[in-house]
């Protein structure tokens, strides 16, 4: 049985509550124009383009370009869905940015400084470089690596995005353990031999829509967050 | 004229002290061993073998590899030069690691810990990503990113390990400043567009083997140590 030396993370949702931060930057730039949006659905709106425009790239119906240029199409299309009209192109570019600035959970900080101590701590998002960069220089989150889509060139869940991750830590899978909030993310990293680590995000699609928990065995750790995680891990 | 946003940093001699380390890692295995080589030597053998081992990959007559498996062949080699026989596998594989565990000069955390505040922070190392995690955890170097060879599957001064480095930081060429103790890295940075920071390293080579300052016009800054770039950069 291999030991485990680094934990790879899953960021949005995981990490950080994309809903409430995009929902914020989201008002902070358009309601001083005037626009009175539901902000939680707008960022609902804008993450649900995601997973399909990630597909287009990993069916190979278009060539890998970074989350931002994905994301930038996203929005415009749902400006265009939810009336909100003459934005500057500089001005998209800069709520663009909102996924650069999204807050981590509560106990994040905290939770990732007990870990590091004992684990080599990975992003393995499919957010860009400079996204994650932005987003740890503001937050605070202290990666040893940033690993992930961009790095790969391949998108989670494809295998590469897993394996490209163990291959520059130079380890074996099941040297990494797979940090997720997400049962598709953890299931797939786990086809490529990884541990996995399933931690309850109840808030992350927003209040009363706590998603349900996955069967108990389904994963090797089951965690209510990050703080959890290390008191299980002995970190 | 572009702001900088972004330092990317030569590691091996600008960063760290490989001879020093290299030739105390060496000497801590071998000696107890019996043998009594001058280790300073032994590191410079060592150092001697990588620039032509990268150009194999550069040149196209072998597929990429990472700098821990070019550092292993060029050990085997330079343990037969040296006469040091019978080291089992595992051995060749721990003191190979000796690359891992270099320490920075006396200057570098405070140096940047200034730099950090104002400007994000990337090592563009030919050192693959274990390396460089493995040094920054022992020395506690930050880095807001791990680019170079292994990310962008190119040893400098070949160009593209530079043009990957300011794409997946999200910048031009022009925002980003190399900071390297070696003329040829900085050289081939600004023919990419980059910026360039000389930082005198008189120890690098060992005591008495100070390399030659290059002209005051040949880059952009010229520093003695990161310190000084900091208060030159005004961070």
């Amino acid at each position: 049985m291999h030991e485990i030396e680094a934990l790879t993370f899953d960021v949005f949702g995981t990490v950080v509550d994309w809903r409430a931060s995009v929902a914020r930057e989201a008002e902070t730039m358009l309601a001083p124009k005037g626009y009175a949006l539901d902000w939680g659905a707008f960022a609902d709106g804008w993450r649900a383009r995601y997973v399909p425009a990630m597909a287009q790239v990993s069916d190979g119906s278009r060539p890998f370009v970074i989350l931002d240029v994905l994301h930038r199409e996203n929005l415009v299309d749902l400006l265009k869905e939810t009336k909100v009209e003459g934005l500057s192109e500089a001005e998209i570019d800069a709520l663009n940015l909102a996924w650069h600035r999204l807050d981590p959970w509560p106990d994040v900080l905290e939770g990732m400084a007990q870990l590091r101590r004992r684990f080599i701590l990975a992003s393995l998002s499919n957010g860009n470089v400079r996204l994650m960069v932005d987003m740890a220089r503001r937050a605070g989150l202290a990666w040893d690596a940033i690993l992930g889509a961009e790095v790969a060139r391949a998108y989670k869940p494809s295998p590469e995005a897993y394996d490209s991750a163990a291959r520059m830590l130079g380890l074996a899978p099941a040297q990494c353990l797979m940090v997720a909030a997400h049962p598709t993310d953890l299931a797939a990293a786990a086809q490529r031999g990884f541990r996995t680590a399933y931690v309850h995000r109840p808030l992350e699609r927003g209040p009363d829509r706590e998603p349900k928990r996955p069967d108990v065995k389904a994963f090797d750790h089951h965690a209510e967050d990050f703080i959890d995680l290390a008191r299980q891990l002995g970190a």
